[in-house]
């Protein structure tokens, strides 16, 4: 009060004062998350309610809006809580298709936002690959550095996922492509026949994909994108092998043998076309693959499969990159995914996206473009991102995040391993690490109506594959989060018809 | 005074009493630019300094670093003033590859970050293609919608130059796809190639694009690039058309038929490529360009030419595709560089990115995706940039922008005309529209060299194509900048050895 009082008397404005109001709000909130979180969902209409329908017929008179869910109120939304523009307030369990680290509104966020030393970071937005600002290696070295997966100490940003997983591509192109050179020098004909798009100067390189993977929809991502027709209608593509993902039976003690062989099988089918395709003068460059196939269905595959896969690239010297724009930043309990594989030399390179709030890759000293503007492009990602991602490593690492997910994730996953148990014919497959977990419906329209009920409910979830729910909560979902939103679903369950 | 005084009895700390004097700091300048632009540059090292060559030296142990020009510090950087780690400033003609609108930290948008109610909005990033913020529409038209070019009142924002044209394809592919199929639809035969990357599913459609052109860095993109051979070198392409861009012979007024043949002999190309990609069945969907090619050395051609290549696309089919990536914005005096063709349908889709501070395209509302998710991805580009944008339109607007473009333009054109008299052997092909302007030094070598001195003497310029300096100012750059340049300039040049 006496602030307040103070302010008036030197003449501040009201939106000074409200700036004040918010900087001792969010100074008291500080602390742990409890206190700025939500205490349970609060349901006021359907969701969409009244004033997202309208909303919806404003925004399709712009661009086609039939993939709206509702409109949001990101003012009022705070930790796992989403708030709707008809004051609906859901637990959030998809998080922006796992874009949200930390929760929304973070008061270490926001507080960021407000010290006066950082405005000019999200005002002056730099060509980061020529005029960088002075703390860029800096806040590289807080924020993605201090994650860099084994080995790989070199780091890209770029603006969004596709743009991360192009540039891997590229950067895996141009490392082949200089071994096969050894030491003879670029010819003139390269230089000639690369501007007019044709060999050699455009090699026939090849990415080797996963049926089921998804990894992004500009031209080159959606040719090793196989999840979706809808992605992929009408889109002109490239001639790149396509291998099975393994198609794990479940529960897994049960088919230990059987999906033993189906990876196998799997594996054995990446060598065939790598020698397939080197044949018929496309070489294989590079191996793009997820830990989890997660838009494609959540489908995983053992660690040993994965160690496989990853001798395999090594021995056909294919660039291996591990696409873990979805799984990374800590859901799985791990801060990447592949972790658990537990290898010291697990990837070439490494994307990542969504969670990290900038795009980019990290990569091996070894694979480190040869000449300037080789990886480049007018922003080359955004210093802001970068600083709102080091202060939510601070968070991750000071609140212990990952054990959180873990944890959290484990009470989740045993509650729907027990209502598997119980509602057989509903839910199948129950699976997951950390709070990366999915279940499958008995099909997609079982599986839009459980979504549509929980919303109602004040439940958010969203689905993957053709009949997969998968839950993609913040890394402060904690466990008394995961018993809420059990009873919730029981509920649901057992009234389900 | 007494604000400092009261502040420290009611016990703020030091933070918040920064925040404080950036607010009465930004109060008192906001009203025009004279007020928070420097006066002139000021020089204390050659550039790249020594704090900047030390900065490369750590940045380089992360990233290649070699294409770096120097460090900046954008706090102290201010209107059209850049100022580097070791205290240089400079006046910006490149201002981050043509991608800084209104100068440095201009007081409107220091301004709009430090409003409590946008904080939000900077943390909360939502995926805009199913939960948008509920002012979402609101801001487009008060943004982008604002500035719609004619015919095109569809609107998608993406997070970069490279993923705005990818998608803009996209767009035109699947548009040309449903013109083919009439009223039948989609077959389960193209559902399952589309999977597998093959046709029908994947039609073999292309881009006819030009030599010299640039369009992005991904593989969509570069496909239909062709301005330097160390974007393209070493990573596959696709079979399309590219046509040559007219070579014009400058004075323009001297070579009226030598011009008017040469693009008539490009434009004849362009009908050719159509015919013959469609017999070898690659059909023509689209046909991309760039009303000035930037990149590629700032290539001009009649408004006439286009107007007839805007024919060509209606006359075949094909979608015409206008990357305004580089000339939008206001830099040319008005707001698309395609207005000054003077049609009424310029255009089919218009893409977008750098000054707009968000990427995006336009399109007619017959080229709109016939369904959900087609064109999608997680973040569609990023309502914090859309708030910035939407204050940038209110700048341009207020302070009549496009016309201080024209004005600026001339004395800057005017000025190197002059120059050009003076020093035939450094200039020629003075060029430009607005303070989009140009010209060409004898070789790569000389220019590199002027590019150098100018910098030392506190003028920030950059390169294009293969012997061209390209001036991108930003739009706040005033007739007193143009002279100033052109005063420094002038001394350069007279020295030149």
């Amino acid at each position: 009060v006496p602030v307040l009082l103070l302010a008036f008397q030197v003449g501040l404005s009201s939106q000074d004062l409200a700036m004040f109001s918010v900087l001792c709000i969010s100074q008291a909130a500080a602390k742990i998350d409890v206190d700025f979180d939500y205490d349970g969902p609060l349901m006021k209409t359907e969701v969409p309610g009244p004033r997202s329908r309208e909303l919806m017929k404003q925004l399709n008179g712009i661009q086609n809006a039939e993939a709206i869910h509702f409109f949001c109120n990101y003012e009022e939304s705070r930790g796992n809580y989403l708030v709707d523009v008809d004051g609906n307030r859901m637990l959030d369990l998809y998080s922006q298709i796992s874009s949200i680290p930390i929760g929304y509104s973070h008061p270490s966020l926001m507080k960021l936002l407000q010290q006066p030393q950082n405005l000019s970071t999200f005002v002056n937005r730099p060509a980061l690959g020529i005029l960088p600002p002075g703390n860029f290696a800096e806040k590289l070295k807080d924020s993605l550095l201090s994650v860099a997966p084994k080995g790989l100490n070199q780091v890209v940003t770029m603006s969004c996922g596709s743009c991360s997983n192009e540039n891997a591509f590229k950067t895996i192109f141009m490392w082949y492509r200089n071994k096969e050179r050894g030491h003879v020098g670029v010819t003139k004909e390269e230089l000639e026949t690369c501007m007019i798009n044709q060999t050699p100067g455009c090699p026939d390189y090849s990415i080797l994909s996963f049926m089921g993977g998804f990894h992004g929809r500009t031209m080159g991502c959606l040719a090793a994108t196989h999840s979706k027709a809808i992605h992929k209608l009408d889109i002109p593509s490239l001639d790149w092998p396509m291998a099975p993902f393994p198609r794990l039976r479940y529960p897994l003690e049960e088919f230990v043998k059987e999906n033993r062989q189906e990876e196998a099988r799997c594996l054995e089918e990446v060598e065939d076309l790598i020698v397939k395709y080197r044949k018929k003068k496309k070489v294989v460059a590079g191996i793009i693959v997820e830990p989890i196939q997660s838009e494609g269905g959540d489908n995983h595959a053992s660690d040993d499969f994965f160690r496989k896969l990853r001798d395999i690239a090594r021995k056909h010297g294919c660039g291996f990159l591990v696409d873990e724009i979805q799984t990374g930043g800590g859901c799985t309990g791990k801060f990447w995914a592949h972790e658990y594989w537990g290898l010291d030399d697990p990837a070439d390179v490494v994307s990542f996206s969504k969670k990290m709030m900038t795009g980019g890759f990290f990569h091996k000293e070894e694979l480190r473009p040869n000449a300037a503007y080789r990886i480049f492009n007018t922003w080359m990602g955004d210093p802001s991102k970068n600083l709102l991602l080091a202060e939510v490593m601070n968070v991750i690492k000071r609140e212990d995040l990952l054990n959180n997910a873990t944890h959290a994730g484990k009470v989740l996953l045993t509650g729907l391993l027990d209502l598997q148990a119980l509602y057989p014919h509903l839910i199948s497959r129950a699976r997951g690490r950390g709070t990366f977990c999915s279940f499958d419906a008995p099909n997609d329209a079982t599986r839009t109506k459980l979504i549509a009920i929980a919303r109602n409910k004040g439940v958010v979830l969203g689905g993957c594959g053709d009949r997969s729910i998968r839950f993609r909560p913040t890394l402060i979902f904690r466990d008394h989060h995961a018993h809420l939103f059990l009873n919730i679903f029981s509920d649901i369950l057992a009234d389900f018809k």
